[in-house]
């Protein structure tokens, strides 16, 4: 079987960049794409350490022209788009009444916006190869919501809803679409976040781990990023795809109660 | 009791016009809103009618500023907005890789920014006034999708999450935020769409009602405006507010299926 | 209109008897359900109060055969049975390990199969008269689990299946069947249980009320008697019946986060 | 590691019987429940390919003593019960004024109720050794319903509630509990169905699958058993088990549209 094509945004850290080595350990050509100065390095670091092929590409995703150029680029280097993973997305945290609108902007056009123009971009490829794989990496906010997060809970529920649209399209030609619902994902972010909330408030991190960050959480476990990765590759190599259209919550008993 | 004020957004025609005059019986002051040429006449139509006092914005739900500013003209003429609803929305179809962009973000700015800018904007109202009834007149798409409309599911499912983020930033303040997710509500231009579409495809009216629109529901007969009414009514006078962040569906059993 | 009749299991106190109370002011027939030892007295006073004709039934809500006889009753008296209200319910709370076998069977049979029984029995009544409403009072467990309720919360969700089966089936016959899933409701016994909790706990009432009752609210208050009520009378009056199928919470956002 | 020890019910036959040959390629120690006459024989051809270890109980569903006893025989065999699969299930088709009394407690009994009573047999064991998956087969009956198979769906509604229950319940103790929720799976059993339709209403056995079977799915094929059994085998391994309390549906869309 040829080299599979994998584009994922957001990839050059958390857990974008954790989702790259899962697929990098299966051999799949990757595009990468980061906002950090450096993705270039970090890209061609995981290639290396993997001995794959990979592209970086630095788009912007409040920017539709970039992001089909980065499409583009990437069919025209690999011959295919065969996994798109939807996995950039940013945070404000505010109440609703000082909400800044530019902020609204901003999430609703990297968090939902971006997976649309990227998911038309790559849908003729796909269906031509009657083979495709689109998986948005949501969140628990996607089915739920927390105070402060008016914008990020919109987003995340809208690409939920996109995610069964094109689930519903991409039926006949093998193509699924699927959105993974993570509670808090253990990343190095996450980590000094517990870190720093435990020296401002004075508390063990282990009391900010189970109090704060996973007050709504059953299980008082981060989600390990090899759980997530594991349900990635599940979708990404379902064949013929069946699963679709669904958004899985990895969330440590989350939505159970 | 002093009489109280609700802001409706497309409320010159279709549902937000059937909702208007529920309101408008009750006594409230209605600020109505749409894009209609007439709807200044459709709206001192009403306000006649009920003898009711009233106000017209044409407002395009597209400009922030033009949406504050309605808020504004709202509060300084009636001293308060006690109920939102966010009715206002257009639709597109198309295969998603031949959606226009345009389209997409005019569905997203109208069907889903415009609640939030609306809901920003009566906040410090509602909030200092410890009432406040925000309805969202989301969709059965709100919960599920049809192939070709990704803009109007992804932005359904978002105001369906905003729904919830409003409600628990609301909670403290006796401030409900709900969302109506009707399947075929029964307006004039539903009616005309099947007798056109009974024409077009040589088909009875009944049958065009049952195979294309309600295909979905089991119930087969659209769902009539004095329901959805009803429950707009229940959910405005709901006090105290303990009916909140809830997706509410009026829809002929496609959900249950 | 002929006087529409409502049938109402656990009726003679709590969430049940206030229905029973919303149903009486509307002028409908009731057969009054329930197994206090004065159940007959109290569903007469109700019955004196509004004026209205009644009946009572101590039949066992495990015993199918005294339910079918209840349904026979309640027709062969007032012709019809239009309404069906599922509200009787019980409860017991242990560790999964302990739970009591006989307990489990006691909850499935009331909580769930007792509501099975009763629709049978009603169906070719409801079927014959292209009428019925079936309304069953759920609960947030319908939806949603708490920790040590194994049977409760495994009955409420069979109930709303249930309750989506009926839906499908009696859409043809104009009978809606929806589910209610409330949060906690205002009534005798759980305000004598915060009393009883605060005196234990050496906790005012309202930290108990706040901190152990309404924890996964965001609304602090229990949920008003009349808001069940009114959502119930909406249900039962909805016409044509295009609201079913439906498991709606009135839960102070508990669903939301 | 010590070699881990899955219980499966219902797995001489159809899904449960692919699970186990899942296992067992895993080189887990099986043990087989059944009705089949020969599911002694079907149990220790399995055992022979994979060279596992393995019991055969014919122990009845519907008798929380023979559960209980099978439970016992597996732990005092192997020494634990690591993974319990509840897969067995019955199925009854009838409107409900025509549902037989006796189908209801059996459906309840086997596709419900069995489920608590294992799990209360396994958890001392899972909660001793801080390890325990329990993985429900549901179906997608567990979150929509299909006309006339009201005890089907009650019973599997029930047992995602279980699920719940039970996963919040055992967060502390690394005993996770999840539902898979799968439309029409592909096994012996649904193709034989297939074939007879087709003869008996005289349509190519493509027209019934697309049309009779999957016509509420997006994806007309049937879930491949190794999908099914590649996500419960990702349930059975993750670990600290974070993914808990979920109801994942394998659908084809079902639950999408």
């Amino acid at each position: 079987m040829r080299t599979r094509t994998v584009l994922i945004t957001g990839s050059t850290s958390g857990i974008g960049l954790g989702i790259a080595h899962a697929f990098a350990a299966k051999g799949y050509n990757i595009l990468f794409n980061g906002v950090e100065k450096n993705g270039g390095e970090i890209a061609a670091g995981v290639a290396e350490r993997y001995q794959i092929r990979h592209l970086f590409s630095g788009a912007d995703a409040r920017s539709p022209q970039a992001l089909r150029e980065m499409v583009q680029q990437c069919v025209a280097t690999f011959g295919s788009v065969d996994v798109l993973v939807n996995n950039a997305g940013i945070q404000h945290v505010s109440p609703v009444e000082d909400f800044p609108d530019d902020k609204w902007d901003d999430i609703i056009a990297i968090n939902l916006s971006a997976a649309f123009h990227l998911a038309k971009a790559v849908w003729p490829v796909m269906k031509s190869q009657q083979f495709g794989r689109i998986i948005n990496i949501a969140s628990i906010h996607g089915l739920f919501a927390s105070a402060f997060k008016s914008a990020y809970v919109a987003a995340k529920h809208g690409i939920v809803g996109l995610t069964k649209t094109l689930a519903l399209e991409g039926a006949p030609f093998n193509i699924t679409c699927n959105a993974i619902c993570p509670g808090y994902v253990h990343t190095p972010l996450v980590e000094k976040q517990v870190q720093d909330q435990a020296r401002a408030h004075n508390m063990s991190e282990e009391r900010v781990m189970t109090e704060v960050f996973l007050a709504k959480q059953a299980v008082k476990s981060f989600i390990p990023m090899e759980t997530v990765c594991a349900m990635v590759m599940l979708l990404a190599e379902d064949e013929p795809g069946t699963i679709t259209g669904t958004a899985l919550p990895l969330d440590g008993g989350w939505s159970a109660q």
